[in-house]
């Protein structure tokens, strides 16, 4: 079994080589859920939704979240209604939030319904939400302080960041199956996702950093970061925020308590001394994920290190 | 100001007549909530959309509910998410029942939701629901009891009906404004609309019948049926089964107490006697509404005869 940390976007990129080169049965992903917010009373959970979606071969891999060819009739409504609809969600995609309020009101967990969404639509792969319980992360700017949605979608990541709290992450637990997956696995893939703002909050759940540093699988991440900036996304800005520089060595920084190896781009190879000093094993490849010929390359390499 | 008592599709036509005959404004719509239901943990009310979405110009009219042209794109989805979807909800309509249940979680009332919604989709007439409580129209056939929506979308008003209950009325208040709007009210129309499960809950609900048999204003309605049968939907079934012939003089029993004239189809001249000794004047007239047109003449008759 391979063991996946993951945010949204770029994770569900390599998630999908992933799922391409190996049966996706042997899949257990675990989602960020810090970034989950409700719309109009509907408790949306990004991060679960792109993967799954992206399992399913329905994301909007334009777009990178949502579901391919969705309308917004529903959103326009909302909004000719008098609610503030800045957050995109699609008619197919409201169809998931609807179904899940209406199973967490019935008093299912969010690992179960989680679960039972991804069956619904043929997902082979196990997703675990980090924890059901509900974890916050929240944006501090010198106007204030902002829910990722609202940073992320609203702001567009505009200005100045001067750091994240992840709120409730102290009280919270892992989901069940969650540390079971790390300790038993073969390997575990950090995805190149968000280091403070989507692999951040999972390793906040009491635990789930505990457990990857006492595995005996390899750990191996992927950076996010080319150079200092993120392919996509604020990580970059998130990073300096919380301390980090923003740079493959940054990365290497946030895991290095676990990670055995990290993947970078070849352009990165100056700063390779460095990651090593960490007694982080730098890899430099091609690590941009175009299409699904590039996802399923570096998902390819990522499996030929870890594989034993 | 005119008062009007109504339930969902039949109602609706009289009261497009009514709206393009007088000042909306000066409407006072008295709306049955029996029919309420939560699909998906969504609050559906459909008689108050059907009402709101035909003053606001948005009626589906050759179905008589629901938004002209809408889809119905998260519904399949829903199906897909394997939830049980036969009660029709557009996308378009989605976005009323999603703004509704939220400022009902938020604590709003059903009239103040009610009201928000139609003055955002500007309609003029003041829509009231029956009450800000929940009263529950149940069905009982042979095979069991079925909420109204069950019986009637659900099953398609098939089968036998031995009786109807009208659950959580007695425990129930009129909601803030009906019983004034009766007091003061110029003219009462009840229109219509089923006499058992539309109108009957109205009734039942403490307060409004005694407001109906007090008020100095003349309380006029319109027969929903000609002959023994309904003109749409099963108000002859349900008639029978709660003890009144399914006929005009039906309709006038369940009314006599209030009501001062009656319209009827002129086939049914032979039963105006009937009406008459009941102490309700017959009025016989083409009741029938396919074209606005047709709306329009019969909103004239009814103002004609009550306006003052």
């Amino acid at each position: 079994m391979i063991v996946v940390l993951t945010g949204g976007t770029g994770g569900a990129k390599l998630i999908e080589g992933l799922a391409a080169e190996i049966d996706p049965a042997e899949l257990t992903i675990i989602c960020n859920t810090g970034d989950d917010a409700t719309f109009h009373g509907l408790y949306v959970s990004p991060d679960i939704d792109t993967i799954t979606y992206t399992l399913a071969g329905l994301c909007d891999a334009d777009k990178g979240w949502g579901i391919r060819g969705d309308t917004f009739t529903a959103l326009e409504q909302l909004r000719r209604l008098g609610n503030d609809a800045w957050f995109n969600l699609g008619d197919k995609d409201l169809a998931t939030h609807i179904t899940r309020t209406k199973l967490l009101n019935d008093g299912l967990t969010l690992s179960e319904v989680t679960d039972r969404i991804r069956r619904q639509l043929g997902v082979q792969s196990r997703i675990l939400p980090m924890s059901d319980q509900r974890i916050e992360t929240r944006v501090q700017t010198p106007q204030g302080e902002l829910s990722f949605q609202e940073f992320f979608v609203k702001e567009r990541w505009a200005g100045e960041v001067t750091s994240v709290r992840i709120v409730g992450a102290e009280q919270a637990q892992p989901a069940p199956g969650v540390l079971e997956a790390i300790r038993s696995a073969e390997a575990i893939v950090i995805c190149p996702s968000n280091p403070i703002t989507s692999i951040g909050p999972i390793l906040a759940v009491p635990g789930i950093r505990a457990g990857l540093e006492q595995t005996s699988a390899s750990v191996v991440g992927i950076s996010p970061l080319v150079g200092s900036a993120a392919i996509s996304g604020p990580a970059h800005k998130l990073m300096i925020a919380s301390g980090f520089e923003a740079s493959v060595v940054g990365v290497a920084r946030c895991y290095k308590e676990f990670l055995d190896a990290l993947l970078i781009a070849a352009q990165d190879h100056f700063a390779a001394l460095v990651v090593e000093a960490l007694k982080v094993a730098p890899i430099c490849t091609d690590i941009r994920m175009a299409s699904l010929a590039d996802k399923r390359r570096l998902a390819g390499e990522v499996l030929a290190l870890v594989k034993k």
